[in-house]
């Protein structure tokens, strides 16, 4: 009888032995890992992998298909131009009529928010989407002049030169901030560095828009009552001062009624859109009826001798040259550099952003370097032609779309038109009321204010939207400048907060399986009793929460303990395994105390393991020495480390 | 033979079945989690359960005991003085003794470091140690005035007001100044927000130290040379050009050898004390052996008629009353204030680091929150009595460990025999050369240097290191405060983009576990035909890194499929498995690129499974419905997706 059991002992002390063996040998597998490569490593590869997907430097053989090919990846117009038929141009020709009809209004509005003459707006619709055509890759883009740029710009460039008393100097600055952000988009886009543009989080965007795009509204203010003594500020404060104060003196209410009127015209065609999508081109084209019959309104009834402002002069003729004007040495130039960071950044967030959103719905994929580049030239370009910042616009995009737009062919189309407008038609815009532009931009700004994703992001993330209030309060009460600063602080302030917030949870083996699960995430989970598996909540273990979650974990253990011993457990525990997968690094705080707590579990009789560490931390342990210090005691997983204890 | 075959195969049917039953059960675990604590809950729920642990609101039945322990809780004098022994007292006298020996000379050189009369260094080690010996729990730490506290103070003050043109009203600003660090000091232990002295992170405190030991002893040469203009800035440059300039003079040797001579000596105690561990007491009496000869020397031989600068008249007696010179409505408080938030943070994190690592030595616990409160309050009551920001010393620490303090007490025995020095000794220090003075200095120095720990940073993070080279020429080019910035943003710069480095790992099964791994960190695991498992290498999935990561898995996948039709693999990659576990956190823009991810992935007849979500993460997912969107496919492990899909 003995025999057999003796047998069985021994077998089972075989495969005990064995299973050992194994789990020595895995231990070793944690260990004995490769080097793993930098941090400095990895961002530089990453830069150099990116760096390797720039047409220009991916050359193939055969000389006459490289400069092809070279030529096609830098002009997609001529990929695209082969397969165009006359079927596609129909579409594009009502898509850029419905865009001209809308874009020479906006354009002239847009230019009178950036403290420019009217033509500059004209100016900026006709250059640029002729060189986004021939290099971009959405297909349906409006590009041009945009509020929120205007606004920024403006709002920007005035504190070096005052508009009203310097125009000239004041349109040299903007010139040159043109060109400056042309050149910094051209840049990102070059050097793969599109990263940039998602520094500002949706949040934050959506916050911001809301906020800019009431500050927009608030300077219609000033054509809408016509109002002559404005102010330079753009916080709701000051201007609804200036607006109390304007009521205090007698005012003038034809603009205002003239101004309304329209503004409810132009709503009221949106609501009817709404209601049959068959009417698109109803608001497409509302402002340029607006236009023309207010004009003809005010040239009828004379009723700009009766205190309506009218636009007057519009210079005519196609974009004169400015390289001449761009000013590179001058008290200035650090400031427009910086003013055309902050503009080439925010442009390009809202270019790529309604880019991407139509490339879905169609179903292709826009290559955001690419796209960066296009505006970038584009902007150049612009800056020598006398355009100012020009990107892709939300509410003409949306039209473009629903006219039913092919190609960016639209955009020639677009710009073709503004440029026969140009050179004919504006001296009918003489008698123009300026309230009237007014309303055209109002009545294009509650497509920035999207309520709904706001409620979306409070639902998700309430620290989210925290950077998303912030972007709107900062707007809207400070300035513009402020507003993203603040939103771009909180998103990062977010980041560093979460990924080192001082946190552990308890983990316990979920039934059937192998896994281990935080015990309040999955109340089914079961703990061992004697062992306690923690898991840190933050993904970095370092200086900054190094010793509060040691101060945290050794509370944790101290109250366990108490609990065991309440509750008259067989085991106090013995072991404190340290699931430490989700650390992305250590630094030597970090490691420093990890070692104060194996010291003072040591000298508590527990046992402290460590299971599942990644490649960068177990390198860096294995560097500071700390393996020997724990006796080793390092596993592949949290299951190993428990056999390991024949547990 | 039919029967059975049938039979074991329903059986295996049924056991798949109830694989597939369990496995679906499983799903569910992870879809119906409770509702996790939001971020701000959790971060409000740490300060609260710190709070808690605040002595005064603990409060336990029993009036008069809670009183006792009230009162226990808050001088911890009270605790240990009960068992307090005269031969204990007997160690902690010598200790004390030496530390004077020691603290005088050192605190007269430090006052002049700060920009202010000798006495006022000599009243800082009186009133701060009795305070820190009631209230401190530390029984090792030395309280004082210290090398890099003066030298912040002087740097920083002194562009307030020209302590040269204005001492009374520069003392006034140091008092203030004093105060705030006291207020912001005890707030942060009150609060027990003592994380925020954290935010110095080691590496960067090892860069700051060094630089401001060698712009301190850069400030020597002031009095080694006998320099009369010297400058107020505190960059090497701006100093070595005064001193190279002060050569172009007549200049007096005596001055620089006097000190010289001195600074040899006590380099040479120090020498023999590290060859022979007994002798420790002679570094330490060193300074005041030198004071006394140098003191000596100078009036036996009329030294000062000769060009030799001396010390001349210390105000002795007790420290005077300074309550109402503290100055709260003047133009300068809010640049006090932020003056006195840095001095504080550095203070505790200097004399929080001394304490914390003599208590590992001595095998105690040191209560952080505790330690601040006791700091805080010294040098509250320091700045009412004439006294400027005290903490603990490195140097004297060492001391009077070495010495063999038992207790706080010895700092008691320190401040009395200074207090006695001041009421007796202060005309026999008229003659004392002020180049003595700086030779003390200049030998405390060494101390701060640690290019051991610099290397070893080196070797363990290269970023730590460029935190710490930062704080380095930070402080040795520009200021201090300029260093201490690049240190702060370099650290938090780092911690950043560790956590939203956007990278990705292909995972491959680990033989004979169950265990995944990433297969460059672990060569041996394998990757199954047909699937590609991934992993993120980032902390967040957020605005940040979204689109980033979302191409690179593109085209990870992409290439992995052309890699796998080269090979002629029998299977094309069918399933996507990303494993999320290390994910602490998602956004908006995080679940968008995951969803364009799936649509792209389904485009092309692939299918993505999500596993191991966290807690907060999956509870977003489902927030925003992006569950349903990829068909439920979230399971528990990566283990689990490969059953799910029976691979």
């Amino acid at each position: 009888m003995a025999s057999p059991l003796n047998n069985t002992t021994t077998s089972d002390q075989e495969m005990a032995d064995l299973e050992r063996h194994d789990c020595v040998e895995r231990v070793q597998w944690v260990l004995n890992t490769p080097k793993p490569p930098g941090l400095s490593q990895e961002l530089i590869g990453t830069a150099v992998s990116w760096r390797n997907k720039v047409p220009f430097l991916n050359m193939q053989s055969g000389l006459k298909n490289e400069l092809f090919s070279m030529l096609k990846a830098t002009f997609p117009i001529l990929s695209w131009c082969q397969n165009y038929k006359p079927n596609h141009f129909k579409h594009d020709l009502l898509a850029g009529l419905t865009l001209a009809s809308l874009c020479i209004p906006q354009s002239i509005g847009y230019a009178n928010l950036a403290k420019l003459d009217p033509q500059y707006g004209l100016y900026t619709s006709v250059v640029p989407p002729l060189i986004y055509t021939l290099m971009g890759t959405s297909r349906e883009i409006a590009i041009g002049p945009v509020a929120v740029i205007s606004l920024l710009l403006s709002s920007m460039v005035q504190k070096l030169e005052d508009p009203m008393a310097n125009p000239i100097a004041y349109h040299k600055l903007v010139l040159t901030v043109t060109f400056f952000a042309g050149t910094f988009q051209a840049a990102f886009g070059l050097f793969r560095s599109g990263f940039l543009i998602d520094f500002l989080s949706h949040a934050a965007l959506v916050g911001f828009m809301a906020g800019a795009a009431i500050v927009i509204g608030l300077q219609q203010l000033k054509g809408l009552l016509g109002i002559t003594h404005f102010t330079n500020k753009t916080d709701v404060i000051s201007v609804l001062k200036v607006v109390w104060s304007s009521f205090q003196h007698p005012w003038n209410p034809y603009n205002f009624l003239l101004g309304c009127s329209f503004l409810i015209f132009i709503l009221i065609t949106r609501f009817l859109a709404r209601k049959n999508k068959k009417l698109f081109w109803l608001p497409a084209i509302a402002p340029l009826v607006s236009v023309v019959l207010a004009t003809l309104i005010v040239f009828l009834t004379k009723a700009d001798k009766h205190g309506v402002n009218i636009v007057k002069h519009i210079k005519g003729g196609l974009n004169p040259s400015s390289v001449d004007q761009l000013q590179f040495n001058g008290p200035h130039v650090g400031e427009l550099a910086k003013i055309g960071l902050i503009v080439a950044i925010i442009a390009l967030t809202e270019a790529i952003a309604v880019g991407r959103s139509f490339a879905v719905i169609k179903g292709y994929h826009l290559d955001g370097n690419k796209e960066m580049v296009a505006m970038g030239f584009m902007n150049i370009i612009g800056s020598f032609t006398s355009c100012y910042v020009a990107t892709g616009s939300f509410s003409r995009t949306a039209v473009n779309f629903s006219a039913g737009c092919e190609t960016a062919m639209s955009n020639i189309v677009m710009a073709v038109t503004v440029f026969i407008s140009l050179e004919l038609l504006t001296k009918l815009l003489y008698y123009t009321p300026v309230a009237i532009l007014a309303s055209i931009i109002l009545s294009a700004l509650p497509g920035l204010i999207d309520v709904n994703e706001a409620c979306n992001i409070w639902k998700v993330d309430k620290l989210d939207f925290l950077a998303c209030i912030g972007a709107f309060v900062g707007v809207l009460f400070a300035t513009v400048e402020i507003g993203l600063l603040v939103a771009v602080t909180i998103s990062f302030a977010k980041i560093i907060v979460v990924s080192i917030r001082p946190g552990t949870e308890t983990l316990g083996k979920l039934p059937e399986t192998d896994a281990f699960g935080d015990v309040n995430q999955y109340p089914m989970a079961v703990k061992t009793p004697g062992v306690l598996i923690m898991r840190l909540k933050s993904a970095l273990l370092c200086f900054a929460n190094a010793n509060f979650v040691r101060e945290r974990i050794m509370k944790w253990v101290i109250e366990e303990e108490k609990d065991s011993k309440l509750r008259n457990a067989e085991k106090t525990i013995q072991i404190v395994i340290l699931d430490i997968s989700n650390l992305m690094d250590i630094d030597t705080s970090g490691i420093a105390s990890l070692e104060e707590l194996h010291e003072n579990f040591d000298s508590n009789g527990m046992k402290l393991a460590i299971a599942n560490p990644r490649w960068q931390v177990i390198h860096k342990l294995k560097l500071a020495n700390f393996v020997p210090k724990i006796g080793g005691r390092v596993f592949l997983s949290i299951g190993e480390a428990m056999a390991s204890f024949s547990i």
